[in-house]
């Protein structure tokens, strides 16, 4: 089993054959990984490549849970979140007792892990146990062994214990969820909500630079009243704004840290006052207000909290879906489409058609928000799912909610410094659909009445002619009456 | 409706002074509903109202299940459903020794509720037990009473009894999954399967009918090389006919019926052969080739066949949103949009803009879709929930694909007729905008070279002249040359 | 029923001896019913059956949009939110000029309409336009036609018009999503919330009743460590509060109106303040605090709030999903499962089993919420699709919402009145459960050592002993020490 | 722009010290990496590294679409069936008059691709243009380059050219299309068929293995009549059946391929007959029954067969879901659940509780669900979202569906080998729970009547004792009379 895994590990291979060339392989032409050390669990030995920091519980969830391959490992927020957590539970260990030369040497390894030093010792993918039990283990094993050596003992030796010290008055059943939390507001607020705020700055300045462009008005997609293309971009700015404003309603929830729950939320195995301690310190640790959760149960038998964000984002999802289509069907052409607005060119759109601008910002974000109304759905399925003491899906939805921020962060960003910022508006084309429509009779009704009005417009549509000419021609009012009558600048707000 | 209400107060009520007004209401002012009867389960003695069929059991899930209201009664499908399950059951049962008189009593008294005629007597909505075990006892004791009463029997005497002679052999496990597959089935066939047709062949005749109109293609939306209007109403011809296809490749699982199975799959209490038999007198009665099912224990531990179909229509309502999408974009303007298309008018789009044409069926149609897209989430979640012998999530599985068939096969009904069949060209506004499309350039590649192409095609784009000004202007060819080049009809296929 | 039938089929109908049929049967056979009057539009005149007070646009909806049946009608609420916003806008309007007989007779026939007198005049389905411009008419129409008669005129005769007067100042863009936040606004803060806190109220009774009765943990569906029944629900009413705290925090989204906007968001006809006087009239109507909309842009062309809000919903059902879950397994048995709790019996669950209660009440409230995770990406895809100015999926994501406010609010209700009132503890059997259970043996470690422990805990389980048994017989301590130690008592928190 | 290009791909860094750092690291410290090359496109020149294959129209994707990190890079199966797609386009283009020498070496290039040997050289993310252009230019352009090194030239130089050469009769509106359906085909037959196959296997030996050990049934989680273990395997075992035929039933659309459509289904730029040859030459490369595509306009503009499997694996989501959920639930305990199986230990379950195993591969699988259903539903939204001639959310479609493919197939594989292969049923806690469930005495009904034995079931529930002891006491019926009525062994089939 332990030399299976090994050759899984190198190659994937089954056969003993295989095998043997594998482990040849391993021995022989790979210095730096030629040798292997024991580990052990409960379960007994088992073999990890001698540069790797991780324990037995480790590789043993490398063996057993074979699944989605690399690309699938747990997201390094959470390892990061790991970090500062172990480093936070040493130091108040310490508070209560941890004997202080192996808390510090905790610390400082666990400083590493946060920073992201120790990215290539942390191999799980999402797809094992439900509770993070593994990742757990592997933050607790990477940091054992690394304090260690820090104190110049060997790895695998556990002059430094994963559990007694490492783990000391830990569960996994409370740093998995306290890790999610960590990671998750993290993450939101220092990628999702800064970029959120570019782009809502962005569209801001855009609905100011339009304010005085006036333009037709779409609903039903049919050509409807006229309004100026800044309070179109003003639409599209509040919807931004109040994304923001909905993800961070969403982040109290989200500060609440599971950790001093052990177990099964009452704390058994961890002292009075470790909890609003740990989350002193997490909070102070990330400048972020992380307080203790108000009921541990809840904390780890539902993931409501990230329900709730999930939910928020997407809502995000939904808005930008809406005005990524808008800002590519306004900006459809460059002849044949509406053509109103013009999009910056960023790549070639064909080999073909030189002026072929594809909106190509558009179209990575509006994938990006199908994307997160799907892990949304994946985010409810697990939440909803749990049994008793324990939600088991914690993996998942830590990783479908920190995909959705990040793709919904990076993906405004995309859109803002390669779309947004570069949309001019199509005067030129604005001015002729504006003046080209029909609904500019409505301003008659006062003086010609609606039966002239429409007769007026009718004749018009029917004949291919414009409205004037269409006046004109009914001798309904003259020149100078219709053109003071018909102007779109007065059309776009309530009378006086 | 006022008894309805009544009956449910009376006996949900919590305190006797307001059952007593309650009555007093229901005896003094309504008199032709004033008395009621007494029914009895193993639970003792409940009132019901005298002119209602159900019995004990029934009146019991009004007063425990006070959800949504009327609007959420079980569908009428399963209702007709339980109406020919359960005169399929008496004649088989005839076959194994039930009393041929009561026998042909109940026969008599299912064709009733499978005509429809006895709906009001089934007032159970959708959220009550998840085995449907109420609405099985309700089509119980309809029928034991109705069957009761053409002998010449009082209604609550159980001279025909709900459970010994209605149920025989059967338990609500196995009647509850035959009767929504029956329901699904004969929907998809009667309902679903002739409208997608129907607007299959509408779209195909309008493929056939715009072949030889050539028109500006677009991608990204943004516009690309020429196509055909008929091609381009070929591809929804595809999806449409796909779509149906998809939909029957899902019906053998759907005609796999329950029946025989009883309470776990073992088919306690039922006779061998049983199965067999009533699945085909359930398939003489309806004309469909129901079967047995293989599995008994999957047949009513889950319900996968129909978050199957519902896939299938998850798959049809995608196709359908985005056709209806296309023609109402198609059809945007009259004077700012594309306007290729123009859709029939069917009621005043405003009473200001004559002229406007709102795309009405394709709101209603994409609506459905959304509804389609989001029961399909709804099934999938209650199908993947049941546990051990037993799916407990059947009302609304059964409901929601029952709700995704009727609105699918309506909506697009209405689509084809309101909207669809009257879709005419408009060729002016097709032709002028092919022919002030800057990517007919491709045609003039292989006489004048990718490097000038590009040139004529940028300065066009840039001076906002036509190709032929551009090209005219760069003496790049003469007048004739580019009037025999470029010619959009040649480029709507490959080269022979 | 019949009568809707005929005028559906006497105006849809395609041939014209179809017709002569239809009015034949309706003239001779049902002389209540048997004349119509001609109501007019646009379009031309169209029947109406007289006994109804709707116009020819809503006949003409009737016709066009078959989709569904009765069932599928606008909601109830939209209809009643319809009543108040057109009786506010009467008010307002005759600040504004509107001459007060009419003004006034508005207002009376307004308030029918919302008190649900009239709901038999609003005969449209949800499936019809986008905009709910039909809907918006026929509250015009009805409204409309009412006054007129309270003021002494014909139906039909427009002495009151539906347009001029009823609707003025408005159009369907900003009455249809106005009425959309009145009826959701309303319906969560009457339905919902209460409900919600019934069932707090309840389960937190629960967790103070339950509050000494120490259990056996569960987590990975596995014992574990003990904690007490009162801090498991106590978990279960912590979700309940923060659903509540989710829902009420996105209402104030929900408070914003969008009436003023009028077409586009300009406010086009309409007068300066009338929007801020709207939301103030109708905030003093419901005693909600609506006011106008910051961006009537965005109040039009994007339902975020109700995205927003279905998102709460949603995490409500995925939190009420899993305690229903839980309370079912937990009260498994009565023999072969858990048995942990004792539900309440409401009905025969079998008529072979005495003694067998089925959880139908979680059944009902889980299908509930299964239901409630499908209508939130009904209404995600609805909210994501608008086209510039206009969202046009209205009706579905207002019909959504309002379906997942009611059936969230009922099961709440029913769930709570009767289920979670009555649960009781199994004391005997938890107590079983937890002496039987070799996770005590985590007491021992202070004293015998880990491994030692270990060795007990293995022997019982291989042995099928007690720990206590096992200890003895290993000899590692004596009977009196080990009562000493093993506590669970004392496992329910952390250490002082 | 390019310089920037260059640190983000280094560091992702922002700020102009970092960048000269950046470029220091980069030119000094990392030798193979030193040094840039030009490429070119319409854009003008770019700078690439020049150890990577790619050329411009990769390294302008890599600078405008910073979306996720190397995390969300194309998955490997798109890049492989780029490989086999372009090696068979130059088979069929050398037919219709490419220079064989080019033609070769592009189809030696275009192998090392469909190996994977060349993976490092497609840096391109998932969200990018819609079309997936940039990933088809990523593979025209690292073909040529490698191409042109084959035949001795440099890189960058274009002797064979991305465009005319290695894309010659394409579009990449029909390449990635059709590189979606090769990888999706091929990975379906490869990875997920096969799994699933050895998972039916393994749970039809163990429905086998358990067809003689009778168990108590439950419904509604409740005790209900017996059946055999191997009844309720034998239910598993046809879920994961169907699952098979589920997704082979969508095949059919699968191997459609759109290749010859070029850029809007016309076939514009290709030969006739084109679309047949390369269909039929991937068809011989993968071994797979490839056809070209009925209809080119449908199978670019909608990707609807990818929503279809998406549907079938859905559905396989709810069936492994249930089977995965039933598993745990029977396999809880150790001593506290029902603990009917005894599921394989595979790893330390918690350092405290020896004996405790946590169903971690149940876990694994059941958030693999989860995801498949989120992943569902994004492609459901992707697909529904086309515009015109093409469908733009092709690669957020292709990598939802290949990763669910991807996660189904090593979840199962994971479940059956460490899961249910060794799976042991607990015939001792079966045998018990069976004998005190009270539902035996429906075999009492025939002996002494219903009401008796009812008597019997309520006695024995009430005091707790057996069933026999029950009857006894009331003295209905001797003991040896009990030991012949009540045998679980005859209550699991339908009589005689």
């Amino acid at each position: 089993m332990a030399l299976y895994s090994v050759s899984r590990q190198l190659t994937g291979g089954s056969s003993k054959s295989q095998l043997a060339l594998t482990l040849c392989y391993a021995y022989c032409s790979r210095s730096y990984s030629s040798s292997f050390r024991e580990e052990r669990d409960t379960f007994g030995p088992i073999l990890v490549h001698s540069d790797k920091l991780w324990g037995a519980q480790t590789q043993r969830s490398l063996q057993n849970f074979d699944i989605g391959g690399e690309r699938e490992r747990m997201p390094e927020p959470i390892i990061r979140a790991f970090g500062i957590l172990k480093r936070c539970a040493a130091k108040v260990n310490m508070e209560y007792g941890l004997d202080p030369v192996i808390g510090k040497a905790i610390m400082q390894a666990a400083e590493e892990v946060a920073e992201g030093k120790l990215n290539d010792h942390f191999p799980l993918v999402v797809w094992q146990t439900g509770s993070g039990t593994q990742s757990n283990m592997n933050a607790n094993e990477v940091i054992a062994n690394r304090a260690a050596e820090i104190l110049g003992h060997k790895r695998g030796e556990k002059y430094v214990h994963p559990n007694d010290h490492v783990n000391r008055s830990q569960s996994s059943n409370d740093t998995f969820p306290t890790v999610m939390h960590i990671a998750a507001a993290t993450e939101i607020n220092s990628r999702l909500i800064p970029k959120l705020k570019t782009l809502h700055t962005s569209l801001h300045s855009k609905s100011i630079e339009f304010k005085d462009i006036v333009k037709i008005g779409r609903t039903h997609t049919q050509d409807a009243t006229p309004l100026t293309l800044g309070q179109e971009f003003s639409g599209y700015t509040t919807q931004v704004k109040y994304g923001i404003d909905r993800v961070t309603c969403t982040l109290p929830h989200m500060y609440q840290l599971a950790q001093g729950g052990t177990a099964v939320g009452t704390g058994l195995n961890t002292k009075k006052g470790f909890d609003v301690k740990i989350a002193a310190a997490v909070a102070q640790e990330t400048n972020l207000p992380f307080v203790t959760a108000e009921n541990k149960f809840e904390a780890l038998a539902a993931h409501d909290a990230f329900v709730e964000t999930s939910g928020a984002l997407n809502t995000i999802a939904a808005s930008l879906m809406k005005i990524a289509n808008d800002i590519r069907l306004l900006g459809s052409g460059p002849r044949c489409g509406l053509g109103e607005l013009i999009l910056p060119e960023n790549e070639p759109g064909s080999s073909i058609m030189p002026g072929k601008v594809n909106p190509t910002q558009c179209e990575a974000l509006t994938m990006v928000c199908a994307q997160v109304m799907g892990n949304h759905v994946a985010i409810t399925v697990g939440g909803s799912n749990g049994h008793f003491e324990l939600n088991v899906f914690k993996p998942m939805i830590a990783t479908g909610l920190l995909h959705s921020v990040r793709l919904l962060g990076d993906a405004s960003a995309s859109f803002e410094k390669n779309c947004v910022r570069g949309i001019q508006a199509n005067r030129e084309r604005i001015s002729k659909l504006l003046h080209e429509s029909l609904m500019l009779v409505t301003s008659l009704n006062p003086k010609i009445g609606y039966d002239k009005a429409a007769l007026v417009a009718k004749t018009a549509h029917k004949e291919g002619t414009s409205l004037k000419e269409a006046a004109l021609k009914l001798q309904v009012l003259t020149s100078e009456e219709y053109d003071n009558l018909v102007v779109p600048e007065k059309m776009i707000g309530p009378s006086g």
